[in-house]
């Protein structure tokens, strides 16, 4: 029998429409539909993006990646990912993995198929690239991330305020993926640099629930979600 | 009457088909298709994209942005094309401008948007945001773009070969957006820092005639189109 491909498809940022048509047309192609599962008896993101897509005789398959850093932990979850995913591509059956953002982008897409592969080196893999949560809030906010010249930087969730300092003095632009836990020290760092009227926060961008904030010059103690982006434009664009 | 509703619509980096659904369906709907005029003679990179969507019935509208840095030239080709788009508006048609990759990334449509807004403040702007050339390249290359806790910088066209090396020392994942004008010297930074074998182009990325090049080593003397991306990944992954 013939190996099922696994897709790795993006399903954008929240909006379900911002899924692309490849990306929907391959995900209601696939009998079988795997994603992170939830935690804490929640639906998990990705999960909740496609369920206006889904078909009731697809196979829905909630794969588990702890939240931990400890490297024994989650290389069992992602051979126990592996494993459950395996089940069906070995029986000839096609996979959609749903990815919340894009599958290339900070994505737990990459340990599954990489662990897949180890086992199974003759599996074919299938990207389907799609929006980022960066595009998506500045769409949201309306006014461009880039433009011209521009050098953009992205940092993901952890990182130190010195290196946030340093990138400051390189970039035009900056992308800070997850800033809740340390958004204290941001707002101090952007005020000294006189930056605040140029930052925004998108929260849940593209979701129904979205908030957005156009100026932290009087934002000192936002209360942030995990789904939080913040987006710094450093150079004046009116030179 | 209803002045129309300008909407830009991110219509992806070649590929029809990574069009989201939302741009897709405000596309459709729209009367007018506004796009960037091609040059010499050929259709423009976002025209091409869509052109398998259009219906007979929709008007479509090339705009001209001449690829110039005088900044007079280019005033004046926003003013001229702002005026074409309001015709329609002004009638109350909603107008679709179609952008190759993301609407917020790079792209002229955030001049004719200031343009339009600066003439008439009441225009109504919608964005769907969409997939980007980094993504997609990285999509088509089968390797994240980032994972964990990796900084990206991206760098669009003009830089300087001393900027590069800066940033080599700052970030984990390097994107080189449009790399065959000072390809020859980044080759050579590349290759003083040991990073060739890590350095990847595509060439057309999603479009049927794509090139990929998933080591730079031998490749010192690669003849590039301007559509041409480089990505670096400077840390090493295995650690």
């Amino acid at each position: 029998m013939k190996t099922g491909i696994l897709y790795g498809i993006s399903v954008g940022t929240g909006d379900p429409e911002l899924i692309t048509v490849k990306g929907l047309r391959l995900l209601q192609q696939s009998p079988v539909i795997a994603f992170p599962a939830g935690v804490n008896g929640k639906l998990g993101m990705a999960q909740q993006i496609i369920a206006p897509w889904l078909q009731p005789e697809q196979e829905q398959l909630p794969l588990t990646f702890p939240y931990v850093r400890d490297m024994s932990v989650l290389t069992q979850a992602w051979i126990a990912a592996a494993e459950a995913v395996w089940q069906y591509l070995q029986n000839g059956k096609d996979v959609a993995f749903a990815c919340e953002g894009d599958i290339s982008f900070y994505s737990t897409f990459t340990y599954l198929a990489q662990t897949l592969q180890a086992l199974h080196p003759e599996l074919k893999v299938e990207l389907v690239p799609g929006v980022t949560s960066p595009m998506a809030a500045a769409s949201v906010l309306g006014c461009p991330l880039t433009i011209r010249q521009e050098k953009l930087a992205i940092l993901p969730a952890i990182y130190t305020i010195a290196e946030l300092a340093t990138v400051l003095d390189w970039a035009d632009v900056v992308v800070l993926m997850k800033v809740s836990s340390v958004y204290p020290k941001v707002w101090k760092l952007l005020q000294q640099r006189g930056l605040l009227p140029n930052s925004s926060i998108v929260v849940r961008a593209t979701l129904p629930d979205m908030i957005t904030y156009k100026n932290l010059s009087d934002r000192q103690n936002l209360e942030l979600p995990y789904f939080s982006i913040l987006i710094v434009q450093i150079t004046n664009r009116n030179n």
